[in-house]
């Protein structure tokens, strides 16, 4: 008998008729002699809906009442889906993060998890029932609900399968796998069978929407092997696992694009010692975090300081630089919105010289220019126009042969 | 300093407009210096439409997931009026059943308060805020969330009022009091200025839709003085309290209906001793509840055996009855679903004889047949047929003089 712990996004809920057919695919697993948890998002468009009424009411709501609000949506989820199994003849019982005590710190909308009781499953468990599970949610030491932010539903299986040393841990969505692009993009995007946990990271945080990084980063701290598919069909996934298990390790895994970075550059700060220190620790005190930087001397002893951020965060620093306009004593500042991240991500690289090169060598006789750069062990970003996005990724999907990833 | 507890029902809190509406109601309170608790019930049609998705994926739902199911409604609510609290500036915090500890009863769908904790309540009280309260629901001991039943959140603030010794008990909704008659029937029906809770228990036992009987049992036994009003408009409600406290006693002060009732006939059961017995037990036995009963002896021994029970029992009835057919050797089963039960109410008819000779007579006068009685202390009703309802209770309204109860 396995245990197996299952995730379904809210694309595979979504109404109850799709409700029905999960609840099919977990019986038949179930009557396999596998005991099951399940957990599961919010139906649909639900969260959409709530914070639209949300947004009817403020404009600045209290993080601890958006919790409270936004942890009705999955909490519907399980009692639907509950039913559904029931209705299939089968013992099953819903759970809240907070029947559960799934215990996390006090960061309302972006809450981590700090534990998890699993007396409660294990007592349900023994009694043979299904464990349908509402993601996204816990409850911090005044017993008040959190949620765990963007993607948490994924964070919250992965917690559980490491909890409960579960044998398998599969996550569902709209999504069939991890691919060497946006398949939506690239035509020609391969389905990768497996990926490593520090691909997948880098993937997840440049931008990827399939599965979200704090999840990613549980499953390599606690060695949970992901399978990802769709609950739509039958196609095989992908595997996520610690990188001394792949098979053939390819230079160059996948690449992919973010669109939430905007460039903003303070022009003619005068160049003086710990004046870029300076600018980056009162955005950073704000909360403001920065990834791209790039320092121009220009004549006349003044510096151009370009860096990025995410697009949410402009406003916030915008009133950073504004506040320190006297002490930074710039000239001028720019802030351009038509830049996108484009990245190529892959553990081989660290073995494979040349890759970097490779990448600017092709972009450059293709004529998109790269205005910033970031590499990791096993990435490398560029900063390019907005417009060339779509043709860099083509291209360099291309160029590292990732349509023929399963050749 | 007052600590007033108010409830808002459904339509109070509809959309986000009445939402807003009602938080500048709190917060005017609140600002006269007042302790606020405010109990909400879920917005409009939410519960409706959770049962709508309900009943697509399950015909017979487990009570626990149906409760796990509609106790988000309240949740919503009681976020949003927050938000709406908080816009205007006033400190403010939501708390669902589980949160406060309304600890219940196992019964999930029509659980009992057992117990409240005031201890949450009191501490957010004490730093000065508002506090909004998920009318309806409750846990129990094994942590899962129970709720009330129909009318619960009326229950849920009579609880607290009680709980926290409250100075004010107000119950708003699109209702602006209790009246002698439903206005929607009976044109001329007068607002009740002080109703006591017997005479209100009576009328909301009798398919009054105003309050909840199971508050109004509480609000007796606590000694809750309840103010019902509307939130729509300022005219003045009515006051339920102990019947000591009124100020000038009517014979009666109201007539209602029921048309939730129908009569069974048993027709032709042998007249042996313990054989009604048998078939009433048999009924309780399975949760049916009879009502009005009459046997009638018919020639060779035989009787004809009459009684009232509520139509959504009437399957389980059926079933009942077709289970003894053999012990109780009746020849023929009638049902008649096209009965009504009126009602005429007043705590004055205990020290007045003759209310119940008048009441008949009248009926009687206008060729309205009565075709079952049952009485109490304060209540008479009859079972009429159903398309005499709306002259009856005209007739019995204008021959008691409640259009004139305020004279």
């Amino acid at each position: 008998m396995s245990l197996i712990v299952q995730k379904y996004g809210g694309s595979s809920v979504a109404n109850t008729d799709l409700i029905k057919k999960v609840a099919k695919k977990i019986v038949s697993n179930y009557r396999s002699d596998n005991q099951m948890i399940v957990v599961v998002s919010a139906m649909g468009n639900t969260t959409d809906h709530l914070i639209g009424l949300m947004n009817e009411i403020s404009s600045d709501p209290d993080p601890r009442e958006v919790d409270m609000l936004l942890t009705t949506g999955e909490q519907v989820s399980i009692a639907l889906l509950t039913m559904a199994v029931h209705a299939l003849g089968c013992p099953a019982i819903s759970l809240t993060g907070s029947q559960i005590e799934i215990k996390t710190d006090e960061k309302h909308n972006r809450a981590m998890i700090k534990e998890i009781d699993t007396s409660r499953i294990l007592k349900e468990l023994n009694q043979d029932k299904i464990i349908i599970v509402a993601g996204f949610q816990g409850i911090n030491d005044n017993h008040d609900f959190t949620t765990l932010g963007r993607g948490g539903s994924d964070t919250t299986t992965v917690a559980i399968s490491a909890a409960m040393e579960a044998d398998r841990c599969e996550i569902y969505s709209d999504v069939d796998g991890i691919y060497t692009a946006d398949p939506r993009t690239i035509n020609s995007a391969s389905k990768l069978n497996y990926i490593s946990y520090e691909e997948m990271l880098e993937l997840a945080n440049l931008g990827a929407n399939v599965l979200h990084p704090r999840a990613v980063e549980l499953a390599k701290i606690y060695d949970v092997e992901l399978y990802i598919a769709s609950s739509f069909n039958k196609k095989r996934g992908t595997i996520v696992r610690g990188v001394e298990d792949m098979e053939g390790k390819k230079n160059i895994v996948g690449v992919t694009c973010d669109l939430e970075d905007i460039k903003i550059t303070v022009e003619k700060v005068p160049d003086k010692p710990g004046i870029a220190g300076f600018l980056f620790s009162s955005l950073a005190d704000k909360g403001v975090n920065v990834d791209m930087i790039i320092q121009n001397l220009q004549r006349d002893n003044l510096n151009d300081i370009t860096f990025t951020i995410k697009k949410n965060n402009v406003n916030k620093a915008e009133k950073v630089l504004d506040d320190i306009k006297d002490e930074l004593n710039f000239e001028n500042l720019e802030i351009d919105t038509e830049v996108a991240k484009i990245s190529i991500v892959g553990a081989g690289m660290k073995s494979t010289p040349g890759i970097a090169a490779q990448m600017f060598k092709i972009l450059g006789e293709n004529n998109i220019n790269i205005e910033m750069i970031t590499t990791s062990e096993i990435k490398i970003s560029c900063l390019i126009e907005r417009n060339m996005v779509d043709r860099a990724l083509n291209i360099l999907h291309k160029e590292f042969e990732l349509d023929k990833i399963n050749d």
